[in-house]
C-alpha cells in the first residue's frame, strides 16, 4: 500500500541538499538521504528518478511558465519584448523563499563539472523551447533564436547575481535592470561605429 | 622510430568522418579509421587523444584566434563592437575550402545526442573564454558577459547557415549580417514599449 507523506518530496529535496554539500554530490547515497529525511528509499524514487533529478527536477516543470509566457503574451510585442515578459513573469517561480535553497544547491553544483554541464544543457533546452515557442507565435528566424538566446543569457546573469552572498533585490527586479543593460550594449551612441 | 607522415592528421580526420557518416561515431573504432587511412592505430593516437577529438579538436586552437582577436581590437572600441571584431576576424578560420568538411561533421554531431552536448559545452567554455578576455580589457559585469555571450549566439546562429544546404555566403559576411538583426532586434523602434 502506498501511503501518501505529506512534505515527503520536500523533505527528501532538503536532506538531499544538506548531504550535497556537507559530503560531496558523487559520495550521497539515497539511502542516505532517505534516512536522513526519515523516509524510505521507496518514497525517494516515488518523488525523484534519481539523485540528480532532486537538483534538476523536470525539464517540463522548468520550462512551462517560460513557454507559457511566450504563447500568452500580447500580440503587438516585438520577439525581444515577448521574451522579456516571459522571462520577467516566471520570476514569481524564484520568489524570496527560494534564495536561500538555490544559493547553497549552486554551492554543490559549482563543486562538480558534471552538474555544470548538466545546468548548462538545461538552459539551452530552455533557449531551444522559447525560439520553438518564438516561432509558433510566426517568428522568423534568427530573429527567434536570437531573441530566446539573449533572454536565456539575461536570465542566466541575473539568477547568478540573484543568488550572490549580498543581493538582496528580487529576481525580478534584475532581470529588468540586466535587460536594460542588453539594450545598452547595443545602444546606437556605443556600437554606431561597427 | 617515429616516422613524420606528411598529411597524416588530414587523412586521419577525413577517414574518421567518412567513417562516423557511413557507420555511426559509436560503432566505430579507431583501428578501422586508421586503416581506412592506410596508417597504424599509433599515428592516430599521435594526432588525437581519442575518436571524439578528431571532431573537436583541442579548445585551444579553436578559442585562441577569438581569443587574440579579443586582446588586440582597437581600444575605443565598445564591449560588443570588440566581440565583433574578434569573432568576423576569427571567420578566416573557416574558409571555403571547409565548408563542406563541416557540413559533414554537423550531420555527424545531429546523429548523437553525447557529440550534440560536447558541441554545446565548446561553445560555452567559448563564450566563458570571451568574458574573462573582455575582463581582462577592463570591461566590468555584466557587460562583459553580456557581449561575449551575445556574440557567440551569433556566431553559432551564423555558422548553422553558413553550413546549410544552399548557402554560398561566406561566414564573416553572414556573421555581419546577424550581428546587424541582433541590433535591430534590441532598436528602440521595436523594443521601446518595453
Amino acid at each position: 500500500m502506498v501511503r501518501w507523506q505529506p512534505g515527503a518530496k520536500l523533505r527528501l529535496q532538503a536532506a538531499a541538499l544538506e548531504l550535497y554539500a556537507s559530503k560531496g554530490f558523487e559520495e550521497t547515497t539515497v539511502t542516505e538521504i532517505a534516512l536522513a529525511a526519515g523516509l524510505t528509499e521507496r518514497t525517494f524514487f516515488r518523488h525523484f528518478q534519481d539523485k540528480r533529478e532532486v537538483l534538476f527536477g523536470g525539464h517540463n516543470a522548468f520550462q512551462e511558465p517560460y513557454l507559457s509566457g511566450v504563447a500568452t503574451a500580447a500580440a503587438q510585442l516585438s520577439p525581444l519584448e515577448v521574451v522579456i515578459s516571459a522571462i520577467v513573469g516566471a520570476a514569481d517561480f524564484f520568489p524570496e523563499e527560494r534564495r536561500a535553497y538555490a544559493r547553497q544547491r549552486q554551492l554543490v553544483i559549482d563543486a562538480n563539472p558534471g552538474l555544470q554541464e548538466r545546468e548548462l544543457l538545461k538552459l539551452a533546452a530552455l533557449a531551444t523551447a522559447l525560439a520553438d515557442a518564438l516561432r509558433n507565435r510566426g517568428v522568423a528566424d534568427p530573429g527567434a533564436t536570437l531573441a530566446a538566446e539573449s533572454g536565456v543569457t539575461v536570465f542566466r546573469v541575473s539568477f547568478a547575481e540573484w543568488i550572490s552572498e549580498n543581493s538582496i533585490e528580487p529576481l525580478e527586479q534584475i532581470e529588468r535592470r540586466i535587460f536594460g543593460e542588453l539594450f545598452s550594449l547595443t545602444a546606437p551612441g556605443r556600437a554606431g561605429a561597427r
